[in-house]
């Protein structure tokens, strides 16, 4: 029985035999039914003709992911690590929201919960080449993560002086409502996204935001600069971390393939 | 005969005498010719006055895309590569709508066969210089595809779950009517696109848009970065294929002004 | 007396010992609550609701920062130059809109002034660690600035002309009513943003609107190119300072490892 | 009279001393008062009211025009050089309209080349430091000049192709009556301007268009990669550009500093 709990855990948890492999296959599968069953059920036309069938599709999916749960709760070692690790809240909420529904009448708050689903496909892809990859960028994006708070600070800034002008500018009878709608249409304009479902009419508002849109044309080089540099530096690095280090005289920039230290002269084998 | 047909094949699949470069230009007047007429066509005014014309010129350049595609099949030694292969297909699809439209009544359909011959146009630019830059740009995208794959997937993601949130926050009144719609909105406003058809009204909606438009105009600093250090990584690459390698102790590092081996001091002439 | 002036100084414009960080906090606190109320002021269902409670907290707010300008004004040994900086006019900016009202009855320009109260929050910000971030922006800023001085020239010349252009191809039939509303036009689809207020119906404006997105969608490489480039030197640049000095020949660019000056083969300890 | 005319054409043609030096600034002055004239007259309420003023203000600046014009016509020595250059056209283009208004009936026309006017001011920036950096700007892009053709030309076939699709999909009746309005759109949309005046409303429509949207958000990190990795590289070579050759080995890489030949050990001076 032993044996029998240590094998299922080992397909649940891993990924490198057959029957484990299957377990993700099998997963991925459910993960990504479940979420085009939400999406499907969520168009109106197609809810009118399969709502039942997506219904009934809901509650298999949950019941077989909270049976998935079940699994993972009794296989882990370490119960409350994992309940309480993202991934366990990920897989709790994937499942929630269904026993829920049975008390809670707002169906539309499940939808949010249902697309959280997408999040496990992350646990299955643990195909290396792209975590690594994944880790690559999370790491540039952690080591420039003090620069972009400075640069996103200068932005609310921006957007918190420019969005009160244009209130002030514009005024109610023109969009401009209060100081938070104008903060949106800042931000809109800034960002360049640019809806136009509030746009200046008087010269001088169109002044204003012509300097904001110049000024957001300008600004988006400064995270662009950020990250670039900072792939490049980690580029570089990764080179400097195969430099060795000299046995008789402790210099460690020797590059790989020195045949003598470059300082003391100590021969290298 | 035999001669003649290999003379042939030299003008249709080269590009380095007088009478292949000919056929290379007229085949490229042909090419922006039948391109042109059908842009043309496609404007109501136009078809009213010159339909006629176009169809006959549609038929004529036809006819000599018919031609030159017997040609190669039949010029080439590799028969079955060439009409599998991108262009071969390319080159079918320029010819075939047009047969088609003799038993087929939707002549929309066609437009868009129409549009692919462009596509032949790449394989008269052997300018060589541009081909190479086409090379330069396209490696740099392949070394980095992994990376621009996993972005496109954590893009996607938030794609789905900002889709979802707009849908259950401002809901089908506001014109987010379904999932795949709110999906829809969330690349128009996550890439800084920005329509407008829809656009959130509630204070909430407001907000939850905001921090796309931020994260939107963040992120765009990932690819960039990624293709930008890709690219100053390659440049430093080809600067390393010069060194040269020792012939005595085979150290391959030497710098192409070296006098002596820096490893063995082995003279270099 | 003299004493406790001192230690009032230190406890204001320090921020070392447990006083002078409450001092800061503190101040952080009542400024965020006042950009607070003046954002919640703007809204015109709270402003009915609340706008008696908003105006005595605005009151009691001014009252407060009035007590801090006096100190700072007061404590500080070089007056003069405190009220004639840039946080000395924010200071009193924060607080003169409150006592101008009591004489001016435009109560809307009054906001603007309010939102600039933000800017005193950078002053708290000695957390170093940001503001060495801020510096290495602004310096990769500011070492760019000739640089992206002639690109706002350049960009200013396109808005000109194709603002000029578009006012002559479209007219103000179409929404061109003057070559400042163009050039508004002008700048909102160079830098991307394209509200969609006012757009090019005519087959030729839609043409020359092509043109100039495309030139925007070029170009943006530029501001990118100079910001990543100076960010990168910089970085190049940090490491050069690192470089010592050698005391017998004078030679500037030994590497902290090296043992011998390369130079003179004087031996460093 | 030969030292006058040379010391006429000094001031005219140069700008290092006093009387030089306020030619150009007279000249700058009116080059901005004839522009601020020509946008103000486009102005409907203002030409209403001072459209007699702006009319003798125009004939006033292009009688300056023209003498200026006469003048490096006659003072400089390659008269033929200077009236087919950039700035001889330029000059010309400046006052030629007017004159030509005395027989020509369009006036509208007159406004494009009135903003031509601007270009001259280029002529006076000869402040050595901007026309520097203009220059790497501008040696930047032409090194990448190759590059940016192949990108441009993929995107306009990305544009012609998607144009084309977009057409057959949605069709005249949601908005996308021909190609080239349908090529207008996809231009819109790839450069993620996004006006919003034609928009996809059905499903495969609101698909095609998230795929070029993407896109688009992608393949601006091309551009980008392309200038910045040419600035990069720029600056490293004008530091190569700095190394010495040896009077004795002819080794070509001898840093500024070194005071003996790598290579052959002689001493440097």
């Amino acid at each position: 029985m032993y044996l029998n709990k240590k094998r299922l855990a080992h397909i649940v948890f891993d990924s490198d035999d057959r029957a484990s492999k299957l377990f993700d296959i099998v997963l991925l599968v459910l993960i990504f039914g479940s979420v085009t069953v939400a999406i499907l059920d969520s168009v109106g036309s197609l809810h009118d003709e399969y709502g039942e069938l997506f219904y009934v599709l809901e509650l298999a999916f949950t019941f077989l992911f909270t049976i998935e749960y079940g699994l993972r709760v009794w296989l882990t070692s370490k119960t409350f690590k994992y309940v309480t690790s993202f991934y366990g809240l990920v897989d709790l909420l994937a499942i929630l929201p269904v026993y829920l529904s049975f008390f809670v009448a707002n169906t539309q708050l499940l939808s949010v919960v249902r697309a959280l689903r997408l999040l496990r496909i992350v646990r299955v892809l643990k195909l290396g080449r792209y975590l690594a990859e994944a880790d690559f960028i999370g790491d540039a994006l952690r080591a420039s993560a003090a620069k972009i708070q400075m640069f996103l600070f200068s932005v609310l800034t921006i957007v918190l002086i420019m969005g009160t002008l244009m209130f002030v500018i514009e005024g109610p009878e023109h969009g401009f409502t209060s100081i938070p709608v104008s903060m949106y249409w800042a931000i809109v304009t800034l960002t360049t996204v640019g809806f136009g479902d509030i746009t200046p009419s008087t010269p001088l508002g169109q002044f204003a935001a012509s300097l904001i849109m110049l000024l957001g044309y300008a600004i988006i080089a400064v995270p662009t600069g950020i990250v670039t540099s900072e792939m490049a530096n980690r580029k570089r690095k990764s080179h400097y971390e195969k430099l060795k280090t000299c046995t008789h005289c402790g210099f460690d920039a020797l590059e790989p393939e020195d045949n003598y230290c470059r300082i003391c002269g100590e021969k290298k084998i």
